[in-house]
């Protein structure tokens, strides 16, 4: 904030508020100073506040917390104030600009998400409890995927699981598309009923203490065609020239690039029709994402999913993904389950 | 849009897009001009947005869709632009004026929402259908609720029971807090184990085709004390003034200023620290909201949440929520579950 210039900076993206002070709830925005930082957040937080809250005042507001907000920024000596560009609606800004008088805004982003790419030990450790979740929730699944049982039935088999091993909730919407539907990289789960010789595709990760994981794997049901097989090897190829890519210093591109490069050489580079991965953490997609354009280096401690699919429209998908941390020789997953073509019944 | 003189309408709010245009993806922008509609979308919902999309055009856009967007807006003729300013950040409108050269921008927000209120019989029934899943699932999950069951497996129970129903995931985090945790209204299930005369809160709704459902019960665990029972009492009779006071043009501050005045007579509104409902719907939070200050009129077929409730620091909380709908000549409602104090054992 010196460096720029900066005498406050004003954070409302509850991530990062989590991240700096603790504070798990709904609403809250926070002020921080070069001598101090106050948390403002409505009555329905008082307790909880003063519970997870241990470096912020914490101020309770009946009322709009922005109205509140810009008369503290008022009453500061000087105002040039540090936000979130990415994060605070056109609306808000207009009602602290009444609130607050005249103050010089400047767009700071991504300072808090930087230090939050580097995991510390403790981070670790409970990313990697919670990447353990998602993958035996998914091995203790896997024998009730069989001919018949509904896309639903399995999400909701997977996500009991995952409560039952003591995860928050699930990290984001539970995908299983089956048949066609796999090639809707985003499908939510339907009433659809799993058949003989498709692929299904599972996606699912665990919160854990606020952290998330995140694992897709594809299974045949029935034996795989000999074009699935094929499919199913040049995307575990390219995650593997993905995994092979990441090392401390890197950039996000490249290793996208890497799997890029190995799907081109299989012809299916226009059937991949999302980027490799994204940084996990507070947020199941964080900074930075590994595609074109994003040149972020990667540090030990930066954890990442590595995710390659190929898509086809009116056969299905196959996508394999894992979570890995950086470390200060290369990169390791987190996420061990198997990663071969498993074929059902 | 006439009425306004904007020659087009940028939306980017996804549960907007959803209600005019029947697309679920997590990534999309509409333009809406006086001829004719355009979803924006990226690679992943190729397929997707196929099925989905029936009175929008769909464009495919590799890369940044705000970039493709402003380009399109420049070759408009007339540019005075409506925009949604409570859901528009200011590094997306930043990015739209760098690509879209001169545009006379215009917030124009709640057009679209005020729509939504107001909901038709076919998204009426599938309310009612998420209120039943939700009621039937917390009905089964109350034989579980004994002494040294823990938060989170009752988590586990509840939303296993919705997705084994039919829903496609949870309406929001599930909220289980017993003992004093309760005085918490947005905890998170802990690991913490039910304890004998605790007060425990079931907070849970499901999402079934787009639509939440939310509802709110709470028991007590061994023999309510004569406090528990005023207070529940409290609550409960606060909810039927509301439930009484909700017909087809009373505005949401009213409904709400007859929960509250029960709730003072009994002494006890300084321990009620939230509004009383909000607006339900293809979010779990949507216009109105039943609170002070909110003057939106409600019609027939609008959806709002009663929930009154009490916490009390040390001791616990009290919450009782039921969905209703505004009919032609008062109000019903969709959740159907006993209200009454329950006691465990």
């Amino acid at each position: 904030m010196d460096a720029d210039e900066l005498d406050a900076f004003v954070v409302i993206h509850l991530p990062n508020i989590l991240y700096l002070t603790g504070f798990s709830g709904s609403s809250g925005i926070l002020l921080i100073t070069a001598t101090d930082a106050a948390l403002f957040t409505d009555p329905r937080y008082t307790f909880q506040s003063k519970q997870e809250v241990t470096d912020a005042k914490v101020k309770i507001v009946r009322g709009s917390l922005l109205k509140e907000l810009g008369k503290h920024l008022k009453s500061l000596p000087r105002r040039r104030i540090g936000f979130e560009g990415a994060h605070l609606v056109v609306a808000q800004k207009g009602l602290l600009e009444n609130n607050a008088g005249r103050i010089f805004w400047t767009p700071w982003d991504g300072n808090v998400e930087a230090l939050r790419m580097v995991k510390d030990k403790s981070e670790l450790a409970t990313m990697q409890e919670a990447a353990d979740i998602a993958c035996s929730s998914w091995e203790e699944t896997l024998p009730l995927v069989r001919p018949g049982v509904s896309e639903t039935d399995l999400a909701a088999e997977l996500e009991y699981r995952m409560r039952r091993k003591g995860a928050a909730g699930p990290a984001f919407d539970t995908i299983i598309a089956s048949g066609e539907r796999g090639a809707w990289p985003h499908a939510r789960p339907s009433r659809k009923l799993v058949k003989k010789n498709e692929l299904v595709v599972f996606d699912l990760g665990a919160i854990l203490r606020g952290y998330s994981s995140d694992l897709t794997r594809t299974v045949c049901v029935g034996r795989a065609s000999p074009e699935m097989r094929r499919w199913y090897g040049a995307v575990l190829e390219a995650q593997q020239a993905a995994r092979h890519a990441l090392h401390p210093g890197v950039t996000a591109d490249r290793v996208d690039a890497a799997a890029r490069r190995v799907l081109k050489e299989a012809g299916l580079d226009k059937k991949f029709t999302h980027s490799t991965g994204h940084g996990l953490g507070l947020e199941v997609h964080e900074s930075p994402r590994l595609g074109r354009g994003d040149h972020s280096v990667l540090r030990a401690g930066a954890v990442v999913t590595l995710e390659p699919g190929v898509y086809v429209e009116g056969t299905g998908g196959i996508r394999i993904e894992d979570d890995a941390v950086v470390t200060t020789s290369g990169a390791k997953y987190l996420t061990h389950c198997n990663r071969e073509l498993i074929e059902i019944g």
